[in-house]
């Protein structure tokens, strides 16, 4: 072997006479030896006195060429046994970070659902490509993403902090990005301080940690009927006794709440209070109030999940239950996953001072810290204004499609099929005819491209409520709008 | 107010006659405006028409002029209301990412320790500054990280990915990730392939992750005395029932072991078998076996932190656990945080796949999925031979450090402080006399601007073991080893 590869050396032809150095030329050839796989990864490449001698060359040659090999990460060197090629994997595939059809938004459908729901419907009829009606995804299409900016602040991070960047950040979070945001909060009503946010790696994040804080085996935990299932894994992974209370129009039935309240003593009420996902529904500012009073008498917490709140097309303007807490009874979990970018795992909460130091070790134990470059990055992007270019543009993006599925749904729905105008948020919750299969329309969707997300999922049980399904907006594109809902409104 | 900006604007000065383009000048004077405060966040501009008759220019000097504010962040457009200034925050100060002696490192030390712990002695008495000797920080200090080159990955995977970098990653992990790991991994004795690697935010994550599938309240773990206490931290959070049993110069007592196995019928074993934190005691080749053939005996799982076994300085070139396991019984963990950047949040698993469905199940709740920006940027990293040349380079430094230790250590201390080799790793474990007292130690050592970690905080119980204590070189310089190493010694 050794000495084949020393034949492999000795071939090697360099050009003298060529403008090229010959360091350079000596380069290519190795570097593309290793590119095809002729030198195999932890071969020891030949000692430099040794190799140029093979080539006739002087020393200082390969000295030039082994380092060019090595910043190229072409080999590395032990220190006194040698230089290696290194392992140099060939590129990934195209097609795994392209063909957003097929790939990347058939897994925001299956993240919007936790596994060991029963999708197999929804996903084995379905396939994706650039005809598919998207209703099912409530994540933003990624061609909506602020990708130059964001690589702006990144670069500029990277100059300014260094290696800074890339060592644990505090559990609490970055101290600057805390105070950007608190500031960005004032516009939502809620006031606080740097000192009462805590960082964390997206709302799913906060929801856990937060279980981890305030729930044991056989506590019990009140939810919205329906609700997003992703809370609910997380509830049963504490093996907390979930219950969940009707929704209505205007928020959650408080009579029936207060019932639970008196007989199971739940440590905690999980709510949407702003454009609930799945129903669209928003809390009136009465319920909002009630809701912080029930917690205080009965002694429980409330999670806030406020998830888009800000997507407010008809200026509803409601404060988050949060400000009406005066007793710290309220966990204001917040994530920017459905304007921004979900792929950053970031998201805050704004906690209860005499809970902080509960929380924060529990996000400790879980993680130890959310990413510090993730949190500079985006620290940097709120301070230079990009922050709020990036989401009036979100705004109105999102206010058009909001429009269109309302406009379409106007004209073409039969009397049979019944909704309520959100006035916001990113969700519409359709009410079929009882007659109506959803299974079934689901696979007829499916073979005229048209996905969308049937309502069951979003129940604890499976008996009731089989006639629902979320239209979600949010990655379906503008000019597909109006002849989805009429083709689905067919189909229904 | 009105009038008062209208003037203000009014009295802006253009100079037709210079070279600058008119609108750039409008764009220096107005953005400078909302730098310095004299323009609120979230105050409206008067409207092009009325902008251009107030300073006499023509409309589209100010269009331009506003296009240019709206990129560079300083406003945003409302559609059909008008141009606002955005919320631009002061940059941040300087010592907040720059002060690494006083603000980073000592985030380190404290990111070591579960919060909670009795750490005030630790941390009231310690001033970071350029002349402390920091053995007590086993994370790498910032300025070696390879910034340059993952910056230039970041880069191009931006460029190649864009939009779809940031949205949703499948839970398991990026795919291509997952086959350039599985491909390191052959050096490390792991055979697996991508099916079986999960990507998690770090190996207290992967802790965190598994304990979610396996303990419920009142199970039962084994742990090794003394630990790392982020792992103690998280079985607490379960509600588990944690068990330590005393660690040999060989690996855990195995009768002792036994014992607790049958009496208890732990869920779980928690192990770091090579270089172990915080005694860098390593298991022999029999006692990996045996606990391998333990665990399938008694029915539970091993957890193998494997968090720095390639530090192997002498050549001890174990074999980790997972590699004698044949029916499933391991979940191999590893993170990357000793080597690399720790900031990154990033490690992953090999599990059995009898385990795989609940132990995504648990990550989905958890936080849906890692970072796919830096899942994507760390593949290419790898794929370009990136982490080759970065590793042995680390790997250099560390060698040379712990050499350093272990020859200062043979030269100064007396007899009554005994040490073992640990061979590789980052930690030396130090027994001190019976008599010195590690607390009135760790106040003098401080006020000689030395620090290291009491080993008491890595027991469960402070009774006994009081008299050792942890040396880590990962952060400390070269240059100052000696010195540090012949002071601590006088002092003890």
């Amino acid at each position: 072997m050794v000495i084949k590869m020393l034949e492999l050396f000795k071939s090697i032809k360099l050009d003298k006479n060529s403008g090229a150095p010959l360091y350079m030329q000596l380069f290519n050839v190795i570097s593309s030896m290793i590119d095809k796989g002729t030198l195999l990864p932890r071969t020891k490449l030949p000692s430099i006195r040794q190799m140029a001698s093979l080539l006739d060359v002087n020393t200082v040659t390969v000295v030039n060429c082994y380092r060019q090999l090595e910043l190229k990460g072409y080999v590395y060197a032990k220190k006194s046994s040698g230089t290696y090629v290194s392992t140099v994997l060939p590129p990934v595939d195209k097609k795994e970070y392209t063909n957003k059809y097929d790939y990347v938004d058939k897994n925001v459908i299956l993240d919007e659902i936790y596994p060991g729901e029963d999708i197999s419907i929804l996903t084995s009829k379905i396939r994706f490509d650039k005809k598919t009606i998207n209703f099912a995804s409530a994540t933003p299409s990624s061609n909506l993403f602020p990708v130059e900016d964001f690589k702006l602040v990144l670069n500029e991070v990277l100059d300014r902090d260094m290696g800074n960047a890339f060592n644990y950040q505090d559990s609490q979070g970055y101290r600057p990005l805390r105070f950007s945001i608190s500031n960005l909060l004032k516009e939502h009503s809620v006031n606080c301080s740097e000192d009462d946010i805590i960082i964390v790696s997206g709302a799913q994040q906060g929801i856990d940690i937060i279980s981890k804080t305030l729930l044991k085996d056989g506590d019990h935990v009140i939810t919205e009927s329906p609700t997003y299932r992703g809370a609910v894994a997380v509830f049963n992974s504490r093996r907390a006794v979930v219950t969940d209370v009707e929704l209505e129009e205007d928020g959650l039935n408080l009579n029936l709440l207060e019932y639970h309240l008196k007989k199971h003593r739940p440590k905690l009420i999980y709510t949407i209070p702003a454009f609930q996902n799945p129903t669209g529904v928003s809390y009136s500012k009465s319920k909002r109030k009630q809701l912080v009073m029930l917690a205080e008498k009965y002694d429980t917490y409330i999670i806030e999940d406020d998830y888009v709140s800000e997507l407010d097309f008809e200026n509803k303007n409601f404060k988050p239950v949060a400000y009406y807490d005066k007793s710290g009874r309220v966990i204001y979990i917040k994530s920017f996953s459905k304007i921004f970018m979900p792929g950053l795992r970031f998201g805050f909460m704004v906690v209860p001072p005499h809970l902080k130091k509960h929380i924060l070790g529990a996000k400790h134990a879980t993680d130890i810290s959310t990413s510090g470059l993730i949190q500079r990055a985006l620290d940097l992007y709120i301070r230079k204004g990009f922050w709020h270019k990036h989401f009036y543009s979100m705004y109105e993006t999102y206010k058009n499609r909001y429009t269109k599925v309302v406009n379409s749904l106007e004209k073409y729905k039969t009397d049979n099929i019944s909704y309520k105008k959100p006035g916001g948020g990113l969700n519409i919750w359709l009410k079929l005819p009882y007659n109506c299969v959803v299974n079934s329309l689901l696979e007829r969707a499916a073979s005229n491209n048209i996905v969308f997300t049937p309502g069951r999922i979003f129940f604890s049980s499976t008996s009731s409520n089989l006639n629902n399904i979320r239209l979600s907006f949010a990655a379906v594109e503008d000019d597909k709008i109006e002849a989805g809902i009429e083709k689905l409104c067919k189909l229904i």
